[in-house]
């Protein structure tokens, strides 16, 4: 059996293409990486944790497991409208088996490559199959997008399909959450947004460097429970208009009106940004969306907060409030 | 039962005393922390992970366990020469028990505390208990310590009293490991090395400001097995001279000379800095020695290797090799 040295030398060194464009001046192999950033830059930098058994099944497909296990990271970074730049990995792992370490850094790496990340530490060690990415990207000094500038007046965007990682488990799980069927496309459509997200990197870069969000944040918790974050952080309410959500897509997926509603609110997993933006950038980011290839869709408005009041409430078009069961995900409830 | 959110709320936002020294610009609250770096800077990142039945045993004192997770990873920073400047923590919790939290969290802080870290970001989830800080320091471009330039001729020295921490582990794992008894000061001083390992952060630091270090790494996995770390990366021999190891603590302590021996060579979980230095640093290192108030002890040196034996060889007093039977702790074994 390959010790654990052997098992990270062995599929982890790898040719490292990105580490002069990110200003790395030492990788994987001493106490510490270092790293040396430009002038005028500051360092975005994000940890999430990955379970198995919370955040994904353990007999998930290990390839796509080391994509996905470094995307949601990079979505954090899309999220500040950050460059990533760097990443490292702690992991444990249950037994030292190489097959499904090969083809689990086999995806790490293919997201590695995809956002020009450079690898440059991490630790493994045997227990409980967990995944804990440490990731580091950069954006000139005083521009990354932040949670808090949202304003009264602003719309609230969300980028592609929001709700199809949802219903994607819903079919993994069906033994236990009877009643999603989807068709032949909508469950490959589903089950490649539950596995292989794709972080809104160029968008959240676009965003900052036109100035064009006043707010951003991921959506990993639910759209409802993450617009909650941006309205807290930024101390407004907000109102979306159910009639503009895009939920054809889910319908057309074999969703029920009701299913698709709740994944795309509730479902979590998305790793879409949700940005705010004033009313005069909206050309913009129309154009913005056909320069990307990327849908987006404004879904609301942000208002004025009655006193500690910072949330948001769905409306019907006969502008009656929709009640939400389930506003996110809380790994403790 | 506090949710997730309510948790970090309660538990890990605190006053950060640390934030403008470090250069924070923003703290824990949003996709992602920034930091911004002095120009001229390089930093140090390191992240290592704890796993509960691999790292330490479940019913550890939690606050003992929250200092001890942040300070393993602020070693790797001292082994670097670093100043200690921020940490994040992604931690999995198998329930929301708020008096362990809280108890974890205060030791965590007197850590973050005893070395100017400010905590600026983090993930807490639930699953399996699993500790994962990653740690960020900073030492002028070019200038931190590396495994890597020890050369042949360097003395060999070694910080503090390595094998305390594993006569401690010893006597906690006592009905598996029969034989390990200690007299009661032994038995305290062993469990406070166990416990509460203190990063040579000053140490560090000093080596590198005086330039007096070839070499540096922090002990962890085992003296013999991070000495060899050392000479891999410099292509380097070495000859440790058993007479000259300080095991008489460790034999006061209540050890036989076999227990002293193997615990002090391959017990790890030191946290000791093992460095190498050129002989005509020698007194400087002395009077180094006596401003920490800390013991560094000249232990061998480094050779010549013949092609590819980059290893240790520890001998008698007659100069014959000693066996060692156990080299380190890889994880996987």
């Amino acid at each position: 059996m390959p010790t654990e040295f052997e098992l990270i030398a062995r599929h982890f060194t790898r040719p490292r293409p990105h580490s002069q464009a990110a200003g790395t001046v030492l990788g994987v192999g001493d106490d510490a990486a270092l790293i040396r950033p430009q002038p005028g830059e500051e360092i975005a930098i994000s940890t999430d944790m990955l379970v198995a058994g919370t955040h994904f099944l353990p007999d998930t497909d290990p390839q796509d497991l080391g994509w996905k296990t470094l995307a949601v990271n990079v979505s954090d970074l899309a999220a500040m409208g950050a460059t990533p730049r760097w990443a490292l990995l702690a992991a444990s792992l249950p037994s030292a088996d190489e097959a499904w370490v090969a083809a689990f850094a086999k995806g790490f790496f293919e997201c590695a490559e995809k956002f020009e990340l450079d690898v440059i530490g991490g630790d493994t060690t045997r227990g409980p199959l967990t995944l804990c990415p440490t990731v580091l990207g950069t954006a000139p000094a005083g521009s990354a997008l932040r949670r808090s500038g949202a304003k009264p007046g602003d719309d609230i965007w969300v980028s592609g399909q929001p709700g199809l990682p949802a219903l994607g488990l819903g079919l993994e799980l069906a033994h236990l959450q009877a009643g999603i069927k989807l068709n032949p496309e909508g469950q490959a459509m589903c089950l490649a947004a539950l596995h292989r997200p794709q972080p809104r990197v160029a968008l959240g870069r676009t965003l900052r460097e036109g100035q064009l969000a006043t707010a951003a944040i991921d959506v990993s918790d639910g759209l409802m429970a993450d617009l909650g974050h941006v309205l807290q952080a930024s101390m407004c309410a907000a109102t979306l208009r159910a009639d503009w959500l895009p939920l054809a897509a889910l319908i057309n997926a074999g969703a029920t009106a009701s299913q698709a509603l709740t994944s795309f609110t509730s479902g979590g997993d998305d790793y879409e940004l949700l940005f705010t933006a004033s009313p005069d950038k909206r050309t913009a980011i129309e154009a913005l969306s056909t320069t990307l290839g990327l849908t987006l869709t404004r879904i609301g408005h942000c208002e004025t907060a009655e006193t500690q009041k910072y949330c948001a409430t769905l409306l019907d078009a006969q502008d009656q409030p929709i009640p939400l069961t389930r506003t996110g995900y809380d790994h403790f409830r």
